[in-house]
């Protein structure tokens, strides 16, 4: 571990220890909401960058009318863009590493944790890997297509013909994301720090993939922006699973591994042999945490989900491809929720990724 | 300058020159559109961090339905929380200084210029000012209440009900952020990188601030912020210049400067003598660019908001506070956009700004 949440005198911002408290309720906010930035832990070691900074990969111009743009005249704007923020390690550099947020959530996934320790972004760039971390087309700093919501608002367009935007309850997600029960209490060996959940909750934000083409916008960003950095590792969570294996249909070349992290499925029926023997040029990791089968009330099960994997794993391997399927219980870590990469022990699944990146990636990396 | 973009061979991410063009249209997307990860400068020196990171500032649990959050159930969802990310320079530390961003716009504003070259986000923090960076709440990652656009979307409320989102678009943000005349060519002058004018059009995402409080909720999220980092400097840049000043007349204490960045107007004649009195004990700063005289065909004029700051700062002054009211042009700098922080110069105005910090905040900062 490089954090500390150690007092520091003389500082003013990381100055006062956590106050932890174990809640009975998942979905009670943390009892020191209002002290989020006193609760950040600090590095034991400066983090060197020889870069750091952001930039849009794709977008395209369309012409909107004034009631579509909300403010003054109509004109050209850019929709469709995927903001991407990015540090690069100062010293030797190996393959840079794309992150890429689940549903509901955005780039912040990757950043500090919700009780204030260090996040995969820092963790990787401090392994030497130059790490990008991008906001799903539609959320977050990417922004979406305004002009279907401000035509209803107009009544130029019927109300249905805006897209549902998604959010998810604050119980239902740490239902959902495997942190506690039905019931409402915590897994006695979660792993997810139960007194931030509240932070959790601050980090979902509205997303407006469902029924929108923003998918499909967000597959071709990353392969675009896998070009761009001339090779990249592209790491996916939850809802963005296909992602990075659907880019690497398109652009084979430029994505050196796939890592699925907790996908709500593989898709294992849905490819086809030819798809599959495409896939199966690229290393492919998948990850899943601890309580696959705790009961789901709704939507996706996690069990289905991963035994999905298992079958899409089988096939490329009967391709001759080469892909890994890490159940972390199996591995001897119980208690490891959905969120893997804000989990308490975040940076030990970090490391398990990086020796199998270190073990299936050329040598040199760069 | 730190900067360079000279070719560096070897590396993957940076390893094409710039493509420049002068582009005799404004709103014409940049020529190297898809080239972004290519065209990023690099610093000569590492950047050396003590923490970099983000987190959320206020929020507050409201109860939603089903249909208002898209998703599963309904339940408990957390709504106005500011994003906050940071970056903690290594070695001794100066005042926390936090980066507001304008209209349409998100923090991505202080990053990397459109062009590539280093923001102020950087450039304050290798000048040791513990700097943060926000998404105003409403846009970005800070995202937005999504209910009131469920609603209509199902037919619970009427279309008017939901708020206007506002864009601009790219040819009238040009001529409004003063890159050029009304007549689409840029000013000869010009210090903005337009070149690059298409990549600044991608920055301008979905504005909920229209008609909506996310202004109010944009106060009291900074005032809590400065709070909790024990007093920072707030920088604003056009329409958040209100902000920091009404932040200030919360928590006078905590806010040690105030730096408006191409405010819309001062408010100078709508404060009471006892708000002036209040704001005269906080140094404050406003900088305004070039071409304030430049003919607007709609909305703000320059030249009324330079006279509105004008006019507050007479009135700070004669209750003995301190304001200073720096018009670039006076200084010998011509061509100065309304993106003071995108110009070619914009570490320059950043230099500008240091100094005026420097002799006007307690010389050991923290």
């Amino acid at each position: 571990m490089l954090y500390t949440a150690e007092r520091k005198r003389g500082r003013r911002v990381i100055s006062r220890l956590m106050v932890l408290a174990g809640l009975a309720c998942l979905g009670a906010p943390s009892p020191s909401l209002a002290q989020d930035a006193a609760r950040l832990a600090q590095a034991r070691t400066p983090l060197k960058l020889d870069g750091v900074g952001s930039f849009y990969v794709g977008g395209r111009p369309v012409a909107q009318s004034p009631t579509e743009i909300g403010l003054y005249a109509g004109g050209s704007v850019i929709i469709d863009q995927m903001y991407v923020q990015y540090m690069l390690p100062a010293g030797p550099k190996k393959t840079p590493i794309v992150l890429v947020h689940g549903g509901v959530l955005s780039g912040k996934t990757y950043e500090t944790t919700p009780d204030g320790r260090m996040g995969w972004y820092e963790y990787f760039t401090r392994k030497q890997h130059p790490t990008y971390v991008v906001d799903q087309v539609g959320r977050g700093r990417s922004g979406f297509d305004q002009a279907p919501y401000n035509r209803v608002r107009a009544r130029e367009a019927p109300p249905a013909s805006q897209g549902n935007i998604r959010r998810v309850a604050t119980d239902i997600a740490l239902v959902r994301f495997r942190v506690g029960s039905a019931d409402g209490r915590p897994f006695p060996e979660t792993q997810f720090p139960v007194e931030a959940a509240g932070e959790l909750a601050k980090q979902t934000i509205p997303d407006l993939s469902d029924g929108s083409p923003s998918e499909e916008l967000n597959v071709r960003a990353l392969a675009l922006l896998s070009q761009q950095l001339e090779g990249a590792v592209l790491v996916s969570h939850s809802q963005s699973g296909r992602f990075p294996l659907e880019a690497a249909l398109r652009t084979p070349r430029t994505i050196r591994a796939v890592v699925s992290v907790e996908p709500p499925g593989c898709n294992a029926t849905v490819y086809s042999d030819a798809q599959i023997a495409q896939l199966s040029r690229v290393p492919i990791l998948i990850v899943f945490g601890d309580y696959l089968d705790a009961p789901q009330t709704m939507g996706i099960k996690w069990n289905e989900a991963y035994r999905d994997c298992m079958a899409f794993v089988a096939r490329v391997r009967a391709a001759n491809g080469n892909a890994t399927l890490l159940h972390t219980p199996e591995l001897g870590m119980r208690g490891n929720s959905h969120m893997l990469m804000q989990d308490r022990n975040n940076l030990q699944i970090a490391d398990l990724i990086l020796e199998w990146l270190d073990g299936h990636l050329p040598p040199a990396g760069r």
